[in-house]
């Protein structure tokens, strides 16, 4: 079998294949199967693409044919959308004909009892016997903008550097969504569904192993194999950071993620214990997932033992370092040199202990942000600088324009970590997007931005450990 | 004294003054006292406005007095931004003129240390000794829409029914444009700074008698008499909800709360016993006040004992029964009746257990979200119904449309609340804004609504208490 073997190169042709066959496809326009083949014309798939379906001689100005062994040219991946009872069918034609992967999106298989569950198992025994493997069903497949394939609408074109795996189709598109909204892009995403064959761990190795990925982010409902997961799951957080975001954590839940992809949730606290021994991090919500992968798309893994605070209005002050503390770490006083300094460039009436206060100054003199940053990337107390965005700097798109260059030009001069907290976007979204690209993560409440700062920590820990010359005799 | 003997009318001249002061006044654009006086007659004031400073003739065409005895007719607001030195001199001259309420918005007292302490305490002395009250110093000081006055710049005109009280200008200025965001508005705001004579308790009382009011929120650093708190906060909140945020909960915020309004933030715990005790509710982050306000705001208080989800992608589902569960509501099954009905309109492989999964069938036909609201208003087991906005609701504008149309229509046939979860926004912000603006809250994160149907319910509870015949004697 072409699989676990052939470790960081097996998965390939599912995320560049070189063909692709959509089995079930129709010219029906409100059918599911136009919608795909139309989604893969659309973005640009470079490859060779076969509509399948015995009813109809060509669609969309493809040749149709009656079924995948028909073709008769090798087909790396198959995308099937027949219902369930003909998608068995299909994979023992997908056996034969030698295609690589099969991505079932079809539901009506576990998730609807047990005579689903009793054609998934149908389904997967077909593909394994002819050495394909599957994804799904019941999911949305892959998105790979640099193999230009998605069978997702309206995901951008241009990739990034998060890869994602998520048993939900619908979630993963909100969470590409939401990073895209940041400026941030995506290297590899993958729905798994019901995980049939397919599962997260190894999307997880692989994603692990690709050079165009620097943090994996997973939406699950389940852990299928408890002791694979943690094993693999650990050699690939010594590699890079690994954030899941679990869901399905009271009695309501478990039974929802079970008629979502019938996934038995299982024991909430016995898995966060089993993703801290991995050096897995743990987002307690969407926007922590958001959040914490935005982290490790744009900062190194680093100890943040002290945050340093700057601020325009006080309160936001007093709120940011209310949610560093509440978070675990420290908003430490400064030394007295760094408050002398400060206290050189600061109206006399600021703060300047840690938050250092710019007070009303700053909207007059937007440049006292990056002087105050680069004060602080002195202080030896202090291992990131952390900028809390006012309402007033979001007002106007000129105030915004202007506050996200000097940021951009404090980020590049300090050695030290650069971030923004923006409680109010605004008219700012454009320009903190493009502080994002430069670098900057920008976040949207003060208590996700201290645990993505802590988080940021606890793998830098995490990872010292798994890269251990002990942990790895 | 003019004080707390003549309630619900006392502070009426200093939201809704028929003329205004401005002490410090000057024709320098980058000074504060050319901005104030700016915005003031930007905001379109219709009462009478008196520069004052011994240094001009006029500024901005209005004639400008020496000092405030010297205008010669009553005045019933002075706002002061001379230094914190010339101030006390400035309220001594307010006291013997008669003026009604003076806010000192120039920092430079408590906040600054002991010298500063002493001036504040000089300031109030000279102000109560002519009976006029004080707000701040070192704060914004009001926005009132109905009474057009604005210290702040770039506010709504549109008058709401969300009045806050805030020690922080920079705070009421964020919450005030995330609230605008949504589609609300603000019926009264103090900002209140150092607190040196009036407090929040003296403006919650106020506004709990403001029949424009519908909710009270506040962001607040410090509760300084902590019994007439408690019996003015137990009065205004048989009234109408009250939701704080607390800041200055560690050490650290501790400290920023001292240097920002000279603020003893004091025991975190001893207050958060205060507030249950008093009805108060508390808002643990800022995007809590937010939404809290939006949800007391929209919904009348009732008991939330079952949440009942609707949703597109079943993955938000799981999300969104799991932060029902983690809030300590419950997403109880469906009746069986329920069920069937759901079963009339969704698709076979849909959910119909809670959550009601519309699958994609949603997108095709977004009117299945109102039959599915109108069927689960039905179930006995469901107080409110939480509608989940998938990604692909809010790519276009169009979708995004539709949607509102659709969720608005259901809001006004069903019996009981319907509310929106979207993490994502997109191109659907203005719709949702309607949406808010129809009385369905739209909440930001699926762990914020949850907590916010939890506050409904709990303030409903706390009011029963409150309200009750033994609680009355």
């Amino acid at each position: 079998m072409p699989c676990a073997l052939r470790l960081g190169v097996w998965l390939d042709r599912l995320f560049k294949p070189r063909s692709i066959a959509v089995v079930g496809a129709s010219p029906n326009p409100r059918s599911i199967g136009n919608l795909l083949l139309k989604r893969i014309l659309d973005y640009g798939f470079q490859g060779r693409v076969y509509p399948v379906n015995p009813k109809y001689s060509s669609i969309l100005g493809l040749k149709c044919y009656p079924s995948v062994s028909s073709i008769g040219e090798h087909v790396d991946l198959a995308i099937v959308v027949t219902p369930a009872e003909v998608a068995v069918k299909v994979a023992e034609d997908c056996a034969k004909a030698g295609v690589e992967y099969i991505v079932v999106a079809s539901g009506g298989f576990k998730e609807v009892g047990a005579r689903g569950a009793e054609l998934e198992r149908k389904l997967v025994e077909a593909a394994r016997a002819g050495g394909a493997r599957v994804v799904g069903p019941n999911c949305m497949g892959v998105y790979s903008p640099r193999g230009r394939v998605t069978l997702f609408e309206g995901f951008p074109r241009e990739p990034g550097d998060v890869a994602l795996v998520s048993h939900s189709g619908g979630m993963a598109e909100m969470i590409v969504m939401m990073l895209a909204e940041r400026g941030l892009g995506i290297s590899l995403l993958a729905s798994t569904g019901n995980e049939a064959d397919l599962t997260l761990v190894d999307f997880i190795e692989y994603m692990s192993r690709d050079e165009d990925t620097r943090v994996i982010g997973g939406y699950i409902e389940q852990v299928k194999d408890g002791r694979r997961f943690l094993e693999e799951a650990r050699k690939a957080a010594a590699r890079k950071p690994i954030v899941l975001m679990k869901v399905g954590r009271g009695e309501a839940g478990r039974r929802a993620a079970l008629f979502h992809t019938g996934a038995l949730a299982g024991m909430d606290k016995v898995l966060s214990a089993a993703f801290k021994q991995a050096g897995v991090i743990r987002a307690e919500t969407l926007l922590e997932l958001v959040e914490y992968c935005m982290t490790f798309s744009r900062l190194n893994p680093t100890p943040v033992r002290g945050v340093g605070v700057i601020t325009g209005p006080g309160g936001l002050g007093v709120v940011l370092v209310d949610a560093v503390e509440q978070a675990g770490l420290k908003a430490p006083e400064f030394t007295e040199e760094t408050k002398l300094k400060l206290r050189e460039i600061l109206p006399p009436v600021a703060g300047v202990s840690n938050p250092a206060d710019l007070t009303l100054a700053m909207v007059r003199d937007i440049d006292l942000v990056r002087r105050a940053a680069l004060i602080l990337d002195k202080d030896p107390k202090v291992d990131v600088m952390m900028v809390g965005v006012a309402a007033v700097l979001t007002y106007s798109r000129q105030i915004a324009e202007e506050f996200a260059k000097v940021m951009s030009e404090a980020g590049e001069q300090c050695s030290k970590p650069l971030v923004a907290v923006c409680p109010h976007v605004g008219e700012a979204e454009t320009h903190l997007r493009k502080l994002v690209q430069a670098g900057i993560p920008v976040y949207l409440t003060p208590e996700s931005a201290a645990s993505s700062l802590a988080a940021l920590s606890a793998y830098h820990k995490a990872k010292m450990k798994l890269t251990s010359p002990e942990a790895a005799s």
